[in-house]
């Protein structure tokens, strides 16, 4: 069983970060990897980070279905691309997002997100909406820390995280408090211990989700909507998709 | 790593069903054990058998306190009695409802549930309102067999279930089916070949999921509205439940 | 016309008080009667309690059934066993919890809640979900009283639930207050004239509707998803349940 | 006790038949008053008509606070100008739409609506909307008569109202049906009669609930945007309303 | 291309702000007009004066449609007799208050809503329902000025409103201003310099909407629930409306 | 002022088609020009399609800004890259799919989409319930024709589409259709004839909003989470983006 993690930002600390962070919490017979595109932004604050990212994201995925890798992980807490993924895959496919908020439901009937900067609350919001969580997320709070700042200057990242999580403990009204950023993904345990509430942390989530739907034998659908993209011609640098049948092999 | 699997009704049979269900898909380290209510009703049909189950369950919950176990499913479609569950213990409490919902977002865009009979349709609803599955259900649709056919009559009910989800599958536009009944626990492969897309169980997605959050580390936030019941006078035929303090030991 | 008020708790205190506030409001030709459990918690406070108690609602709509009771109100303001109750009867049969805030949003275009204790506001959100009153709801408050203290410390506990009305009004730009517990129904016109606005009490409420509906000659639909409960085997402590045929006479 | 029914069109007809449902199921110590604008559409069936007849049901309601009416009942199934008429008076205004549905809700899970023409189906989904009931109602029905048909030609409406019930009762998964037209209040026991299951009409359970409002001794808010409107002056044929000081005596 | 503005209140110094405006934005080929009722309420600060208002509304549609005018906006922010408008004509028809939702929607991510008094939030908050906009819409706040005001004491009026917008501004986590009332037309400029963010005004959005809307060839559906209203007899000071047949000519 | 259409996928032929249908409704005073990405796929039918669309439309926005555009549209029905295109500029930028949304919801209650594939028929789901319109669309039908098939097949293409437009009308209960593909630009006023009800075009519609948001002085808030992106290294493919900084000149 190969879960492959795939951080969407080309910062290859971070991508360490993550693949450490699964490698924690994966199963004694779950092999997992942690990769990066080649191509694409340091660090993801923006719809238009994301937008970039998404296209190595299915690079990553395309690389992987030829590697045969079983599960995927997208370790942004945008989950870019996701759905596309989907399309190119019969593995299952993971958000940490989404991952997060899953679990988070299942241990408490309200939780707040704790992110990094204020202006990504919104893709927060969006994926609240879309997955139908809208109603458990008390509140999507900002540390107002650059994602950078995690690997750059973690010391003082961690205090302001475990500030704002004290605030959301102590005047949201919940239960738990989902980490808003794949770059947190090692701090889990100590802003666990320093708040005193379950916190929810989506990369080590999605590679238990990963673990759960393969261990049921279930994969992304391909009845429908998240069938295999229909093969077609694409132009100039992406030329090389073209007539590209699925699934790859 | 123990999770107890609670059949909510008191017939063993099923209770077996469950138990066997669960030990095909527990990871190796994984011990499962099952068990149900001596005291309730043989099979849950209405809002009425579903809240006397509940006592049971919850006996069982405090049964499994004392014994230490590690997660509990609440193997019944309506997850009767999970909320009060939960605050009975640190430990996670899962119920197959919620899991095969969330479980089926995670490989497809909409699914329908094929359920047992039409009359407990409501109580699938409802759950999805409160878990905010919603719009993510296309139909509730009954197979019209009582539950315990599922025991007494098996071939008969799996002939009508497999023709359920055919329609469903053809109808619905959807990716995946979410089976609506504890009892096809065991029929999950054969109706996944039969009908050729997706089929989420919830007894097997409910282990994975605990399995999930045990090697997270998550247990049932302790803090807000799931922290564990006063300690009170109960009276009458309850009155073993007075002054109990939780954690129970 | 005979209104049978559960008081789902086994405070005879409590349910004298509920007694005797339905009376107040019962039109002439409108008998009443107050009973509680013989088994089940003091006070209701938990997700736990209150399936526990939900076996003694349901009790007492049985034993309401061979008395020829007209309708019955469970006067917990979480609605305990509403559903199943419903399934028992012919009869109508209200929560406090929906009575009051039917009544809110025939008054005003918003309201708070002002309830006990803050863990119990969970409930009332689920509640609000679930009768389509979230939007009506702007906060659901708690003036962290525990339900016994409106027994046995009723004055301390008045002068907390009228400051918390009083912040609803200045801070919460409504037009109306519902109380949270069956236990203040004693204390409606107390705390209205302190207040000064509109405050709604789902017990009184209850009354009201339930006469309204039995003299439209209403009562809850045996069509459906609350048709009677299909008879069959219950065990062990429950056994008496066994082949009961309904409706009871 | 006063209730005033206002029946928003000018038909005498159909007001007396509002009148004489109100009548019948009144309490003993009700007093019940059937009246209808001088001004306005003999019948309403569309949105036009609706706000046109809203003139007339204020002009009543302010006649009637001149009488000092206890409460009014606005009866026709737009609840046309309700939120308007609660401005001006501290009586209870109930809506017949509202009326129905919080009544349907309250013996059902799920309702669908029977309605005159299919283009005034969109005024109940709004009203469904606001109100908070959208999840309760399965599907708003026509069964294409003209409103003044229910006068003049009463025996084909009656068959197409009970036909189009009949489809509502074995097609909409539902446990109660909605009358959706006040002139159909004198219809409602030979429609239940034929159909075989609950018809909430909308009249008789606004006055039911109006008798409920008044025995708590509830009135609408008049504590934020219920208030009594600020006096201004009016010019034109509306300059009898200038400079007019509320409550009206 | 001719655009009839309708200020729903009969201030004609209003009208003239809101034909200014107008004015203003409208596209070389585009001839606006602005009018009001000759009957109604001065200002329009309560669901009174809207159903009021509504009467004048319509009259000027008739009007309007009697000169062959290609457009109509209803120039009061709670976007009075909207629905019954667009059945009376083929033209296009547009409130304020939807106008500037729309275009703030399509510039932000969420926006706040600053009216002149606190009590008319609530049909804000409705309109924002029924428009599907609520999600987008972070705050409703009133600057607490009436709405003659921004005629007779328009120094004072602008001083407050500038300051609400900075608080929307600091404390919402918003993209956009959204200014809640049509005699705020003539202050938008100012109002945007002095708080340096978009401010959306209604009328000028409603002219360039209507503009769109003529430009495309586009009007009001007569499929289904806006078609033309049925002829019928009106009685009393409406008895001019009676056997009217639409198209008006 | 200048519009720039951008065709996502890169078919020229279908960007010619839109920026013909572009003209045909641009005021007098407007400019627009349709481009497409150089790289990318030839029509777009899948997230995938979507989420590699997404670059070129971004760079068609970078592009634009060096050359002092004043709006952009998306001119594809899923509105690929739109958040992040509007962080990328003040100027207004619009999906066609929002366009026709926004449109629709102005000349009736409730319209149908009619798209090209089923596939994706989810992707408009989404951007109903991002946007808010869910509730007013009653349907999401595909004429089942490949995207291409609109060039190269046109008229079994219409046919095709025509005979769905003739479905929704007769079954859906609505007052206008949304053409659901920006393909079929040049092909509404025919269906629209065949149809007999108003007919909504994403590509026209944005044209026409983006004059109107032009013509009101506004474009996208630079407050907030649409503010420019952080500057910071791209790395690959994509090192031409590091250390851009935003406004583009």
């Amino acid at each position: 069983m190969h879960i492959r993690l795939i951080n969407p930002n080309t910062t290859a600390g971070m991508t360490a970060t993550i693949g450490e962070a699964a490698k924690r919490v994966a199963a004694p017979g779950t092999q997992t990897s942690a990769s990066n595109p080649e191509s694409g932004p340091v660090s993801i604050e923006s719809h238009f980070d994301e937008a970039i990212s998404a296209v190595g994201v299915l690079e990553e995925i395309m690389k992987g279905e030829r590697e045969q890798v079983d599960a995927y992980i997208i370790a942004c807490f945008g989950d870019p691309g996701l759905m596309a993924a989907r399309e190119l895959t019969r593995a299952p496919v993971i958000g940490i997002a989404e991952a997060a908020f899953h679990m988070a439901t299942l241990i408490s009937t309200r939780f707040s997100i704790v992110t990094t900067l204020g202006r990504t609350g919104i893709i927060a919001e969006h994926l609240l909406d879309n997955y139908g969580f809208s109603h458990h997320c008390r509140r999507v709070r900002a540390a107002e820390i650059p994602v950078l700042d995690l690997e750059d200057d973690s010391d003082a990242a961690l205090v302001r995280i475990i500030d704002e999580c004290k605030r959301a403990r102590d005047e949201d009204n919940i239960g738990a408090i989902v980490l808003g950023c794949g770059g947190m993904a090692d701090l889990t345990d100590t802003i666990a211990e320093a708040v005193g509430l379950p916190i929810v942390e989506g990369v080590t989530a999605a590679v238990k989700l990963s673990e759960a739907l393969l261990g049921l034998g279930l994969g992304t659908s391909k009845h429908g909507d998240l069938a295999f993209p229909r093969s077609k011609t694409f132009t100039g640098s992406f030329a090389a998709l073209s007539h590209q049948a699925f699934p790859l092999k």
